[in-house]
């Protein structure tokens, strides 16, 4: 069967502060995209909008914003992971043969309601993100001597990719003494072990395998794809509260279908919601042993977000698994600029909802 | 290339008041169809939420609900014809060989944001869909001839059929006379002519066809899907105001992968909004000439809207596309009991949303 190719991408810078609504957001990082090919006369087969804010048929408003007239759209969610949920169901219209051109945008404001768990009441009050994030942070430390200083360098590594981003968010470089004296949130969580949900919006185009050459000389292939839900429900998701289950799974299958181990992998954004998770990430996604994720914070043979992760580029939650995924495209192609790493040839993006109730793992090459 | 079947099909009464939430609502006819399937240990690889209301990553917490855990997990959204959405997306999944059994289920609450047109700027004050059936209608009336009795006929046809429905919200005959005699509301649309939005919840199964003889002896196939965006603003979507572009463009997609022709369609379930949706919709499907849809109401050929359309059964926005293919899916496999349709061999899906701003088209047989 035919590939599939990521043709081109593009984001926006992420902001603070926007008076923009999500569809105007969005139309940014699409319109540079229609810019790039349009003396190919493209034709958009389906317009996919990630957002968690709450927008109703925002792809159609989008299309006609654009101009264009797809002939699917459709909004889809998934909280932290519908970014990478979009491209799925990119890729699956055109595996499937009803679409030839998938333009999936990713967009979101700050005030998007997808930060408060408000949906789930298992969670009773405890809505907002970081108290499962002290959990885990807690449960690492004891059973793994996990120390602050490690999680607190993960920011310090994610920020300083950032100054080297020009849509980063964060832009200057922090210390260790910087995070361990934030103040505290949810111990051992401080202020700066957390992203920042921000505005931003995020775009790529995807193609049939014999149409990419319409487009660029370099696509980027979408090689592997692996999901996994595991529940809504806090205790559900994770019994063990020292590693995420459903990133275990979705990375698993991703290099089941694709014959790669996570040795080949030279570059990667991983979901970075909250230091912690970077270094629960490590070890679920393969990197390394689990319990050694502390000491992997400080390793050099794998460029682990390069844009500066969700801690030093923002978290615009709908347009994140979107923005990962340009960011492998850009260093995979080698047009990342002042952030690019030499050499690299494959890729993975791993985005994760809601502590874990769900990932999402793409491998590209 | 192989096809895709819905296995197995299931709705929830539709109702005016509920103290239900969307997850609670759409466990109803998901855990219907898990039931029937549980000696083979059903794997659902995906699930699929078709909702407009406002909930983060329901996917995730209603398979929690079901005690599932699909690999992939999303909410899908396309105002009202975010049920069919919802279908197609499971469709490419499956075809696009990364599942092989998805779950789509629709639903919605009566107090959903989506049947106020808000987040569309372009259409101004005018965010009740009313506006934009009355438009349609005077345009119709004044061009064809089509009179209120005509209209009326459609709402009195429908209502009859919602009798047989058990299902339904609306089970009491009404005559023309009581349309006509209904409240005004924007002339000509009265009150009978309107569908209501109501709550309720439908989903339906799908394998790949290999899996199919698993579940069912009867599989209903989906042989053909035409889709269609417009534009958001109304002026841009229907410049003639005598027919929905959208509609046209997605049943000739959907009848050009089948080659089958509208004469050769046995069932219709169409997205009767409003009574002269009704009218339109026949013409742009192709079922009469242009301008003929008025009188083409009595017709016997085709059976359309048996369940009772959206007029009769209620109109749960995020569920009607999928309430609409339950429908086709009972009478093709013979068992719609009382509303059973005798010897129909093609179905069609005719879902609908927002004045026009895309529709979506599915042949089923």
């Amino acid at each position: 069967m035919s590939r599939i190719a990521i043709v081109d991408q593009s984001t926006s810078e992420f902001t603070k502060d926007t008076s923009l609504s999500v569809p105007e957001l969005a139309c940014d990082p699409c319109r540079k995209i229609l810019e790039h090919h349009k003396d190919c006369s493209i034709e958009i087969d389906a317009l996919i909008l990630s957002t968690t804010s709450d927008i109703q048929y925002g792809s159609t408003i989008i299309s006609e914003y654009l101009g264009i007239k797809p002939t699917i759209s459709q909004r889809l969610d998934n909280l932290c992971n519908s970014g990478t949920n979009a491209i799925v169901s990119g890729y699956s219209l055109i595996k499937s043969g009803l679409c030839k051109t998938v333009l999936v945008v990713g967009a979101d404001i700050r005030e998007t309601k997808g930060t408060q768990l408000v949906w789930d009441i298992s969670r009773g009050g405890f809505t907002a993100p970081i108290y499962w994030a002290s959990l885990f942070a807690k449960m690492h430390m004891r059973k793994y001597g996990t120390t602050e200083e490690q999680m607190a360098s993960v920011a310090v590594k994610n920020r300083k990719n950032a100054c080297l981003n020009q849509n980063a968010l964060f832009r200057k470089k922090i210390s260790i003494n910087d995070v361990m004296s934030s103040k505290k949130l949810v111990g051992p969580i401080k202020t700066l072990d957390c992203s920042y949900i921000c505005n931003g919006a995020s775009a790529i185009l995807l193609t049939a395998e014999n149409e990419a050459k319409n487009y660029t000389d370099r696509p980027v292939w979408i090689e592997g794809i692996g999901s996994s839900t595991e529940a809504a429900s806090f205790s559900s998701v994770s019994s063990d509260l020292s590693s995420i289950q459903s990133t275990k799974k979705a990375s698993n299958m991703a290099y089941s279908m694709t014959k790669i181990e996570p040795k080949q992998i030279d570059i990667v954004e991983l979901h970075d919601a909250f230091t912690i998770m970077e270094i629960l990430a490590y070890e679920d996604l393969g990197f390394c042993e689990k319990g050694k994720g502390g000491k992997f914070v400080s390793q050099n043979n794998i460029s682990i977000n390069p844009r500066g992760g969700l801690i030093g580029t923002g978290h615009p939650l709908g347009a994140t698994g979107v923005a990962q995924t340009v960011e492998i495209c850009e260093q995979l192609k080698g047009i990342a600029g002042k952030r690019q790493i030499k050499g690299c040839k494959r890729g993975l993006v791993h985005n994760m909802s809601a502590a874990g109730s769900s990932s999402l793992v793409l491998i590209l090459s």
